[in-house]
């Protein structure tokens, strides 16, 4: 057997792969697994980044959709915002290359955050239709400028077709994309619609217009109070690495290590960072360029033992239990809705929250389950998302709800996780990985929400029960008056009117509705033991 | 509001973000999400290479794996073949650059496809230990090359750190890498030692020895036969786009546009391709790169209604039903197992196969399914997978077996899937995305073997239920017999052997064992109506 041919002829075979086309053979990993769900991934791309840029910007988005069909299953989707658009020399960049943007190396809550969705459905228009696609922008005080581009998949690169600029006469600001792009329309569960519907429970500051191929549908503005802009943060030392640290060293521009750990890490003081020089035996005046690798380690090691102080909250931008309420209610009409909203906390350095509203009855006829990341809608891959391992995980026989795995009531579930980086299952953003410590936060939330629901649920079930014995002892009045009357002689009709009244007078106030204000006790109760229902 | 400059501002943070970075910061994508499982990436990447690598060398693989713990949750771990070893100038490209690979652009069934798998283990040990990575390898004839190397992260490119080169007096060939990385070892379901079980099944003519932290397993030869030599296809047309075939158009050496489709895909003769010139109205003497894109357009939409020949089936090296029942008896020690392989098809282009096995009783005390694509087992991400959407998706009632979501009885479903492109959820290749197509072909092969199972269960069962009768008949036998005296005045001991005599003969043959020859017909009812059990 000649191996030494075979090693060399293994050897011609290798060659590097373009990040383009690696997605354009991957594409169900961009979320293009179908047809029907493509369309959807492009106007999800193209919203959270008219969304994001409009948050960045502080401006009220004020954002367009149109999905038309051409032909046989090819559809023109545009997507135009009032954002503060993109200078001239990125534009070809940012839609003509993978792995290319501005918030994959920032640690601040946003919806987009690898550099990836824009350009990948570039990618998609091109491969299913080779249509290129056409990006209007204007910064508002400048030009506006029309790129008409594809991507060179071969080397990642745009490949610019054509190229104006005209005058900006009435100051416009934003970006309008064209995409000619392989897709089917339809408005089920997991449809633009479903998603843009989503959406607007989750961003109420947001005007949205969307001419679907069935006709025009609006989503109207539930507040004109944009939401709180999260902050830039540094990254934690929790969260740090061997092998991030050691390149952080060689990067910085500090001259002594201490003021190195002050300057790159969040919340970390002078006197903190020679505590765990001195635990580690490293000098804090040494410079970072000359730590070594053993003492790298050393450092990591006493990070693990030093009490630091919990990253800032304020990169995150959760919506409050206000608004997730009156989203639900806008938007479902239920009978009944509540929110909980736990505090900020961490997990592998990056700091995270987590929200969870419930809403019952009303026009809700199905129980469902919303899962938002960022405030994005997610409509994929549920089964494996950490919203729903913490949905399943929760004994909802408990808070008096009927459930297999999921409520099988009425109810539906929205839990929000806003952080500087969701830990996403794919690149298509679909699903949370699960940590155990996220997994945790949401169940705890949802426990506190599903016992509000309880109380309300056994308010309403025992007045139920109430009306039921009423409408029993109203059943039997004549023929008990009749007894009676046989037994005392009195007349019937007046023995009836007198047995109705006191009816009445016994139950008759439960017919206001539901009573709502149950004591305490009977929330500790479920707690503690089990079924609503049948206490 | 100054839109101008914000949007300037944003534009100063627009980056390209290395692919080194993107995994560094999504490494769960690549199958890092916590320290168990790392150890099981970190050697399933490299014992699939090599598996990869002595089957395309036709070398009968001996491979060593090798976990330590250097201290609490460091190892260090050694994976050596016996392989073809690989050319000098390729060691660093190919540990040191992630989408870098020889798989990626060709149409062969392998392990590997995507050029991540070993050069992300090198970015993970490196970022949980700061370590570099050592390869040794030699190609048999010439030096052994030894580097230590790590991997640039801002620019995705090797970083060697040292470089040797050795005489190989023993001619010896093989890669050996050694990682130092962070992990926590485990023997559970979803570990190393399960991995190399599974792989021992599906990958019979492979030796392994593994040196676990508990001790010294060695999974021995089932075969000294190598899995026959998938070969290498052309593109099918059934999978081609726009967006490809624009670029392939762009590329070829052909001169003329109906030999450009005899020479770039699979199965097209002269005929045929002329036949969808004509059909899209474009000469099919023109130069390839002259064809207009509303002509692509058009010839895509004549390919789609020209009858193909389906691509050829010897680029897929499935296991064979032999092959898997002996794997599955000499792992497992069943009672009884089947295996059914069906025959090749396509999906999106790319041919693919399935096979599935059933084992039963025996040393198995629990059900379990175990996943297969390419040879290699599957164990993580298992809700999310196409097979368990197909096991799930059998009314297994229907053939004797006890089932919710899965079986409940002690039976272990093998299902493997070989293809040119298998399409995995995420790149971390745990799980296959869910297309119809994959899902119908499981299910029939699934029903096919449930049916062999089914026959063999009502067989035993039969026998389980004569067992008792006789069992019933012996334990009254004395009562009878007394009674019988009573009545007829011969002797009790006479009567009762009388009796047990007529049993033995009635249902004695039965004890041999289950009846494993049912006519067809019970075939038939299994798949008409229902439950075997109650049959």
């Amino acid at each position: 057997m000649n191996n030494h041919k075979t090693a060399e002829e293994l050897a011609k075979q290798h060659r590097e792969i373009s990040i383009s086309q690696f997605f354009e053979k991957n594409r169900h990993l961009l979320g293009y697994d179908n047809k029907i769900k493509a369309l959807l991934t492009i106007v999800k791309e193209a919203v959270d980044n008219a969304l994001d840029a409009t948050e960045d910007a502080r401006i009220l988005p004020e954002i367009y959709v149109k999905i038309e069909e051409l032909s046989r299953e090819k559809y023109k989707i545009i997507i135009k915002d009032n954002g503060p658009g993109i200078v001239k020399k990125q534009v070809s960049k940012i839609f003509g290359k993978l792995l290319y943007g501005s918030k994959f190396h920032r640690l601040k809550q946003s919806r987009g955050q690898q550099g990836i969705g824009i350009s990948g459905c570039v990618l998609y228009s091109q491969l299913t239709t080779g249509e290129p696609t056409e990006i209007v922008s204007s910064t508002g005080e400048g030009k506006v400028h029309k790129y008409i581009l594809k991507i060179d998949v071969d080397r990642n690169e745009p490949k610019i077709i054509s190229e104006e600029t005209f005058d900006n006469y009435d100051k416009w600001h934003g970006v309008q994309i064209t995409f000619i792009a392989e897709g089917i329309y339809r408005e089920h569960k997991q449809s633009v619609l479903e998603y843009l519907k989503e959406t607007a429970i989750s961003n109420p500051h947001a005007h949205i217009i969307f001419d679907s191929p069935h006709g025009r549908i609006e989503f109207h503005r539930g507040t004109d109070k944009l939401p709180p802009e999260p902050k830039e943060i540094k990254p934690h030392l929790y969260g740090v690495e061997v092998g991030i640290l050691e390149r952080m060293l060689q990067e910085t521009r500090a001259r002594a290590l201490a003021s190195f750990f002050v300057t790159e890490f969040s919340r970390v003081g002078k006197q903190t960072a020679e505590e765990i020089c001195n635990k580690a035996g490293v000098d804090p005046k040494i410079s970072p360029r000359k730590v070594e690798h053993h003492q790298v380690v050393e450092l990591i090691e006493a990070i693990k033992e030093t009490k630091l102080t919990r990253p800032p909250t304020d990169c995150l931008s959760p919506l409050g239990e206000e608004l997730i309420i009156n989203g639900l209610k806008k938007e479902l009409n239920p009978e009944w809705a509540a929110a909980v909203s736990r505090s900020p906390t961490v997990y592998r350095g990056w700091p995270f929250q987590i929200e969870v509203g419930i809403a019952y009855g009303g026009s809700i006829t199905e129980p469902k389950l919303m899962r938002f990341a960022n405030r994005v809608p997610l409509l994929y891959q549920q089964g494996d998302c950490a919203i729903t391992k913490a949905v399943t995980g929760i004994d909802w026989k408990r808070y008096g709800i009927h459930a297999t795995q999921l409520p099988d009531e009425p109810v539906v579930i929205f839990v929000h996780m806003a952080s500087v980086w969701v830990p996403f299952t794919s690149e298509s953003k679909e699903a949370i990985a699960n940590y155990p410590i996220i997994i945790k936060e949401i169940k705890l939330a949802l426990q506190d929400c599903a016992r509000k629901l309880s109380i309300y649920l056994s308010g309403i079930r025992k007045a139920q029960r109430i009306a039921e014995k009423k409408m029993i002892y109203e059943r039997y009045a004549p023929d008990t008056a009749y007894a009676l009357c046989e037994l005392t002689n009195e007349k019937k009709e007046e023995i009836e009117k007198m047995i109705l009244k006191l009816v009445e007078m016994r139950w008759g106030e439960t017919e206001a509705g539901p009573q709502t204000e149950q004591p305490e006790i009977q929330e500790k109760e479920a707690e503690n033991n089990g079924n609503r229902e049948e206490a």
